[in-house]
C-alpha cells in the first residue's frame, strides 16, 4: 500500500481532486448494473439483473481445441499488435454473422472493436459536441448512457410501446427540437428485442424512421446485439439493410452469440464517419485483442457458430417462458410487463407508488437482483419499472428469484394500503395459472413518456 | 456491399457527414504508426517502425497448456462479463510486477484496462476540459497525442535531454501558463526508457517534477511500459514510489512483458479520480477481456514470468546493440542518436534539411519503415529526427534495414549538396569502426525545444 493513498477520502484532498475533474465527470454516472456487479457475484443471490449469456453451455472442449490451433498455427500473431481497424480474417466472419441477418457488408467497411459497448463510446467520440442531442428510446439500454454523458450530450428519450419507438413522438419531438436550435446528431436505438424493453421495432416504424433521419440530417446508431437470437416469429430487417448504410451505423457484437468475456464488437458506418471512428480507436485503445479476434476465426473454422446461437437460443426461449410463467404466478395483478419474442429481457411495471430502487434494496436482502427502471431513463421515469433478465440464471434461479421478488412486491403492497387505507385494486386469489390469457389487463400506457407494457399473455403464445 | 456506402467518398456526401462531425475530431489526427501498419505487415517491408515486441520469443507450448488450464478450470468464466475494475487474481499479478520496480499497491488501488492505451484515454476523459493544458515531453509517444486530442486538450511539449525531461524549462513553462490563466491539469511522461527518445528521467528531476506538481496543483501520468526492460545500469525509482500515489496516476501494461495482443494493462490513481476512471471505463468498453485477464493469471501462476522478461531483455539488449552498431556504421557524421539503456527506441536526429516524413516515403520505396519524429510533435517540431524501434525485429534485418536507411539519408545529404552549392560537413571516409567512441560529436542541442541528442558512444558502453 503507498503512503497516502487511502488518505484519498478525506474531505480536503477529495477537494483537492475534484478541482482537477472534467466538467464531463459531473454527468457520468455509474449504472446500478455495473455496481451490483460485486453484490450480484455473491453465489447465494440470484441476479436477473446483468445482461449476462450462458456463457456454461460453451463446450470446454471446443474452447482448449481453438486455443490448441491457434498455438500451433498462429501464437506469435495471436499476442502481437494488430491493425486498428482489425483482423481481414475476423472481418470476413462478421461478414458472415451479418448475411445471417440479411445484411450484406463489405469487410473493408467494418471496424472490428473491444465489445458493442466501444461502438457507442465511438460514435459518440466522432459526432458529439457538449449540447448536441443524442435521441434514444425511452427506456434505453443503461450502458447507454455514460457513453454519450462523457461526450456531453443531451439526452432526450422517446417512448416505447408494443412497436417499439414511437415514431410519431419522435416526429415532433424533433420538430421541437428543430424551432429550439438544437443539433441532432445521433438517434441511438435497438430495434430488435429491445434492451431493457424486449420490444421490436416494426417495420413501417424503421422506414419512418429513416424518412426522417434523411429529412431532419441525423444518423441513426442501430445497436443489434440480439437479432439473432430469435424465440419465435419470422426476422424483422435491420435498419441497415433497409438503409444501404448511408444513415445508419450499425453495431454488432459477438457478446450474445459467442461470450461477453472476449470483448469482441464492431461497426460499419459511412467512410467519414468510419474514418473517425478509426482515429478514436487509436486513441482509445490503438487495437481490438488480437488473441480474441483469431479466437472467433478459429471458432468460426469450425463452422460451430450457428449450431452454438441455436442451442442458446432454445435454452434462452425456455428460460423466457420459465420467466413469464413465474410473473403471473408471483406478481400481483397490479404489475404488467413485457413478453419479447427475443433477446434477454422483459421489462416489468409496478404500480407507480412502488419506487424499485427502493424495492431493489430490500430485494437485496432477499438475495434477488434485478435493474431499477429509472436506471435506463436520464430524466427520471421509469421509477416503478424494472428489467428482468432470464438468459444468466437457469430455470429452478428463475422461478425462485421472481418468487422472492413477488414476496417484496406484495409487502410494498400491503405497506402501501396499510398507510394509505386503501384497498389494493386486486387481490390475488390464490395461484394463478401461468398460462391463462388475461387480455384486459393493461398497464397505464397513456402516461406520457411512460412505456405501454403489452398485453400480459401466455408465453409461446403472441 | 451495400448501395450507396462507396457513393460516401462523393464530395457532396462527405459534406453531408462533415457537418455531423464532432470539433474535437479537427485535432485527432490518424498516428504515422497505424497508418504504416498496412504496408508495414508486407512480409518484404523491415519495419523500424512499430513499438512490436517479439512475441515469437514465446513458447507456443506454454500458451496451448495455460489455455488447456483455462478451458479445465474456468471456462464459462473466462467467456464471461466481468467487474469494470478487473479481476481479483489479475490484480494480484499487477501487485507482484509493481512489487518487482519496488512499487508497492494495494490491488483495490488497481483498475485493469484495456491495454495502456485505454488509461491515457480514460485519464484523460476524466481530467481534461476542452483547452486545459496537458504538459508532455518533446518529443512525446506518439499515440497518446490523439488521446489528448479527443478532449481538446492544448499540449504544451518541453524538451528533452540525455537526463529526460528538462525541469528548468518546466518551471518556466507552468509560470508562463499561470500568467495566461493557462489550467494546467496534466503531465504526461514516460520516465524510464523513453518512447520514442530512449532516454531516462533522472532521480534528481523526478523529485522536481513531483514538487512542481504540488506546487501547480496538477497530477502526473506516469506511464511505465518498458521499465523491466533494462539491458544495463541500476534500477530507477519510479515516480509512483516516490510520491506515495498523490499526485501520480501510475500507467502499467503487460504489452511488453508478455504480448500486447492481449490487451491489458492497468491504471492506479487517487480515489476520486479512480472512481471516475471507473466510471469512464464503463462507459468505454464495459470491463476488460475477461480472457486475457485469466491468461494473465494462469501465466503467473507458471511462475514463468520474471524468467520471459530476462529472455526478452537478453534479446532486446543485443538487438540494440546491433542497432547502435549499424547505426554507426551506415548514418552519415551528420547524424546524432540517443543511447538507451533499456525500453524499445532509438531516436535519431539527421540535419534539419531533411524532413524525415519525406525521407520515409523515400525509405519505403526501399522497403523499410520508421517513425517519423515530427509525429512525436504536436507543433512541428522533430522533422529532421526519427524513432527506430530494435525489439519486432531480427538483428539481420536491423542491419539491412539501418543499411537502407543510410542509403536514402546519403542520397538526401548529396541531393542538398548538389542543390546548395555546399559542400557537406564531413564526408564518410569508409566504414567506421562501430565500436569507435566519438565523443566529441554532439547533435544541435542548443536549438530552443529541440532533442539534445546523447553523445554517440558504443553500444555497451555507457
Amino acid at each position: 500500500m503507498s503512503g497516502g493513498r487511502r488518505g484519498g477520502s478525506l474531505p480536503p484532498q477529495v477537494e483537492r481532486y475534484a478541482r482537477l475533474l472534467a466538467r464531463r465527470t459531473q454527468a457520468m454516472r455509474s449504472t446500478a448494473m455495473r455496481d451490483l456487479m460485486s453484490i450480484t457475484e455473491r453465489p447465494e443471490v440470484i441476479s436477473l439483473a446483468g445482461g449476462l449469456p450462458d456463457t456454461a453451455s460453451f463446450p470446454p472442449r471446443v474452447f482448449a481445441e481453438i486455443f490448441e490451433s491457434i498455438a500451433s498455427e498462429a501464437c506469435a500473431r495471436a499476442l502481437q499488435y494488430g491493425p486498428t481497424e482489425g483482423l481481414a480474417e475476423t472481418k470476413r466472419c462478421i461478414r458472415e454473422v451479418m448475411s445471417a441477418e440479411g445484411m450484406r457488408v463489405d469487410p473493408q467497411d467494418v471496424i472490428v472493436t473491444t465489445g458493442g459497448q466501444q461502438v457507442i463510446d465511438l460514435v459518440a467520440r466522432a459526432l458529439v459536441d457538449p449540447g448536441d442531442v443524442v435521441i434514444a428510446e425511452g427506456p434505453t439500454y443503461p450502458g447507454a448512457i455514460p457513453a454519450f454523458c462523457s461526450y456531453e450530450a443531451e439526452i432526450v428519450q422517446i417512448s416505447v410501446d408494443d412497436e417499439g419507438l414511437r415514431v410519431d413522438e419522435l416526429a415532433e419531438q424533433l420538430e421541437q427540437l428543430r424551432a429550439l436550435g438544437k443539433r441532432v446528431k445521433l438517434l441511438y436505438t435497438v430495434p430488435t428485442f429491445q434492451n431493457p424493453a424486449g420490444v421490436t421495432l416494426a417495420t413501417g416504424r424503421r422506414r419512418r424512421i429513416l424518412e426522417l433521419a434523411r429529412e431532419y440530417g441525423f444518423l441513426i446508431l442501430e445497436d443489434n446485439p440480439y437479432g439473432l437470437l430469435r424465440y419465435e416469429g419470422e426476422p424483422t430487417t435491420p435498419l441497415f439493410a433497409l438503409d444501404g448504410g448511408e444513415q445508419v451505423i450499425y453495431l454488432g457484437t459477438f457478446s450474445k452469440i459467442l461470450a461477453p468475456g472476449i470483448r469482441l464488437g464492431w461497426v460499419v458506418a459511412p467512410t467519414p464517419v468510419r474514418e473517425k471512428i478509426n482515429i478514436g480507436k487509436q486513441a482509445a485503445d490503438l487495437c481490438t485483442s488480437t488473441l480474441s479476434q483469431l479466437m472467433v476465426h478459429a471458432y468460426f473454422e469450425r463452422q460451430r457458430w450457428r449450431s452454438y446461437v441455436e442451442l442458446v437460443s432454445t435454452i434462452y426461449r425456455r428460460r423466457r417462458d420459465t420467466l413469464l410463467n413465474a410473473l403471473a404466478e408471483h406478481l400481483p395483478p397490479e404489475a404488467t410487463w413485457t413478453v419479447p419474442r427475443g433477446g434477454l429481457f422483459v421489462w416489468v411495471t409496478l404500480p407507480d407508488y412502488i419506487d424499485t430502487t427502493d424495492l431493489l434494496a430490500r430485494a437485496l436482502r432477499e438475495n434477488v437482483a434485478f435493474v431499477p427502471g429509472e436506471q435506463a431513463f436520464v430524466d427520471g421515469r421509469g421509477k416503478s419499472s424494472m428489467r428482468l433478465n432470464f438468459s444468466g440464471c437457469d430455470e429452478q434461479q428463475i422461478r425462485e428469484g421472481v418468487r422472492r421478488i413477488g414476496e417484496v412486491v406484495e409487502e410494498q403492497i400491503a405497506l402501501y394500503g396499510t398507510l394509505t387505507g386503501q384497498p389494493r385494486h386486486g387481490a390475488r386469489s390464490g395461484r394463478r395459472e401461468s398460462t391463462a390469457k388475461e387480455p384486459g389487463r393493461e398497464g397505464a400506457g397513456s402516461e406520457p413518456g411512460r412505456v405501454v407494457p403489452m398485453r400480459r399473455r401466455a408465453p409461446g403464445h403472441r
